[in-house]
């Protein structure tokens, strides 16, 4: 440590040269306490943003943010109580995706542990956290020993991360948030990784969304965010694979905390929309064939296996379903202006209507309205006449509702004819590399 | 003000696109006033570094960084005291340059105000303030008051900038400093132009060094800079130009504080190493010819006119040059280990070598020894014969002398046949832009 100096690391990176692990180590290490400044660090992230990083030394950053904190061990967990291996999901990010909901139970009722570590939402994008605090009670905050016993006896368990895991990532993450590096593949995909590796899972299913609605709007983006993510869980010992998603339309009908919530319901009763039906269980699947459960995923849906790993894990965090969830207490329609076929819903746009109501945070200290956000009423390729309801908003703070509706009327396109039928999963990667 | 986000500052440069004269200003006022962070400023300086910035980005910096403090008025200064024009040099930096101790008085000898606002040394090229303080009781911090007067009565003035001088620039080199984006031309010239504009000169000649021993290794990247710096200077009224010179080899034979004030002396006596001569004489040339001045610089240095301004500076500044110089207690004598032709002495290893026996400085709060340094005893094209001294080191630290010897050795190139000649003025620019 003694010979390390954090000027040469950034000046190797801006040179396009490739760092050293040992580099890396310190850098990193450096960052964690201290002694590389701010500025510093910085400056070596705008040079990897903009010059890029290998995969060993992705591979190396992520190690090393791991190492910033403890790299946790549920295997003992698993094995003693019986559950046939320890998976977790992570998603990009997108409009209406609660899918996280409905796929921890899922994946649980079949025997599998899911140690599911959720963030919260920031901007456009909701998250799982604020969604959950949306039933009466629910604790998302729970110490090592609950959430070890939950994982144990339940199987599946949605909480905040602790501080021990990956610590130095907040802190890059702040960095990359007021220096306008966060849209670095190499630096997302050691954040994610750093997180899902120290947390302990054997096997991750990750959802890379694509569209206007996701972080990464092209495909070939995408494709390089998740063969990226791929190779760093492959070396560490994680086995990763990954759909890319289309995240240009909403996925389901529902966008916002409590409105998400009934979604997931639905979906867990075997109703609800067939796109977020569709996509759990496409998540779902490779899990289950690894572990060599020979059943189709949507099984545990249609007869109520799911739903009830879902209302164990709810009561095992303290929340209470029976009670409702808010509803923001002023509402709007918003209609067609026209007759037609809805050709697009953009899921930009109707994130963004439904953030404005008071669903997201523009800082990560506000508060968000359980109650607000936007209930779609129909999805792309549906039949609609001028002057029919699109879609209805939901806010507490009723001075929103203007722009949101603009916002809204915006997102929807009407047109004649069929709408084009795009797939929702674009792909499907491996760490063999070869698509399925 | 308010609608200013640094972040999309930064983003804009990240993406290499061109930003507006307005977010350059709000940007380095949020610099100066505290409210764009460090880590802002420093993911901004790295993208200048790897994306660069055009001509008008560099003059809006440049006018920006000036205009954190306040520009100098001196012309009624000049007018009432009767002085030809107000004219100053700056020099890039280079090993054994010692002209600003000669120019200055020669161009004041011939009617030119000169207020000379200098730069202490570090690493391994000397500073003229450093080299001035060798002088006994010489000092270098005047009032605001004490420089007009010299500049009125003595017409040379060498001192330190004051704090009002584009005060932010002394914030973002020490953020360069630290983040690995020293070397950017865009930035290395708004740094010096906007103390050069702010300190209120009319024209300015430039000495930009090329080679081993200077900033700028190569011919282009010294030429890209010296462009960038008259383009700045023309946009901001200052007759610029620029001449390109060699610093592979030492100027002169003196490196070192106290040697350097001997070598002055000696070429304001009309004597000295030719190559000190000719280039304060090519940089004088210029400005005499622009003033309608009809004599040859050299004039001056032969009879006597240069030294008398010179005495009178530095008496000005309490300076009493009938003292001796500091000279370091141990030397030590380094000598040919072979027989032939000196065919090169490599400049920076000259200025390392004077460096580490304590001329120069790591950190900026270090000492410096004034007695520390080399006395050359040839220069390139002397035949020698091997044991014959080649240099002498001087120094109060002997346990230095072993290894800038031993650095000292390696500097030098003895062959066969004659040195090839190598011009010292490699061009000279213009705002014409033409070479003449």
């Amino acid at each position: 440590m003694s010979a390390f100096n954090p000027i040469e690391a950034i000046a190797t990176k801006r040179d396009r040269q490739v760092l050293s692990g040992q580099q890396i180590r310190d850098f990193v290490a450096g960052v964690h306490d201290g002694s590389v400044a701010d500025e510093q660090a910085a400056a070596f992230l705008m040079a990897v943003f903009l010059n890029g990083a290998t995969e060993t030394e992705t591979i190396e950053l992520t190690q090393a943010m791991i190492d910033s904190g403890q790299r946790q061990d549920l295997s003992a967990i698993v094995t003693e109580h019986g559950w046939r291996g320890l998976v977790d999901k992570h998603s990009t990010g997108g409009v209406g995706d609660k899918i996280t909901l409905i796929l921890t139970p899922l994946l649980a009722s079949f025997g599998l542990a899911v140690p599911q570590l959720s963030g919260r939402g920031l901007g456009h994008t909701g998250g799982t956290l604020d969604k959950l605090e949306a039933i009466a009670g629910f604790q998302t905050r729970l110490s090592e020993k609950q959430y070890h016993e939950q994982l144990a006896t339940v199987g599946g368990v949605i909480c905040a991360a602790g501080s021990t895991l990956a610590p130095v990532d907040a802190k890059l993450y702040a960095l990359r948030d007021v220096t306008g590096t966060v849209e670095s593949i190499p630096l997302i995909a050691a954040s994610i990784m750093s997180k899902k590796i120290a947390e302990g899972t054997d096997a991750l299913m990750l959802d890379v969304k694509v569209g206007s609605g996701a972080f990464m709007k092209e495909l070939n983006q995408a494709t390089a965010l998740a063969e990226r993510m791929i190779t760093i869980g492959t070396a560490a010992g994680v086995r990763t694979e990954a759909l890319l998603t289309r995240m240009d339309i909403p996925l389901g009908l529902a966008i916002g905390n409590s409105l998400e919530v009934e979604e997931s319901l639905q979906v867990l009763s075997g109703a609800g929309p067939q796109d977020v039906r569709d996509l759990t269980c496409a998540l779902a699947q490779p899990l289950l064939e690894h572990y060599g459960i020979q059943h189709q995923a949507a099984e545990n849906l249609d007869n109520g296996q799911a739903m009830k790993k879902f209302e164990e894990l709810v009561a095992a965090q303290g929340g209470d379903l029976s009670q409702d969830r808010p509803l923001g207490k002023h509402r709007l329609e918003v209609t067609a202006s026209a007759s037609g076929t809805v050709k697009h819903i953009d899921a930009l746009a109707v994130g963004q209507a439904s953030w404005s109501l008071g669903a997201g945070r523009s800082r990560k200290e506000d508060p968000v309205q359980f109650g607000a956000g936007v209930q779609l009423l129909h999805q792309v390729g549906a039949e609609v006449s001028s002057g029919q309801p699109l879609a209805v908003l939901y806010t507490d703070t009723p001075e929103r509702l203007e722009g949101a509706s603009a916002r809204l009327e915006k997102a929807f396109t009407i047109g004649e004819g069929p709408a084009d039928p795009k797939p929702l999963i674009l792909d499907h990667l491996t760490s063999g590399g070869a698509a399925r």
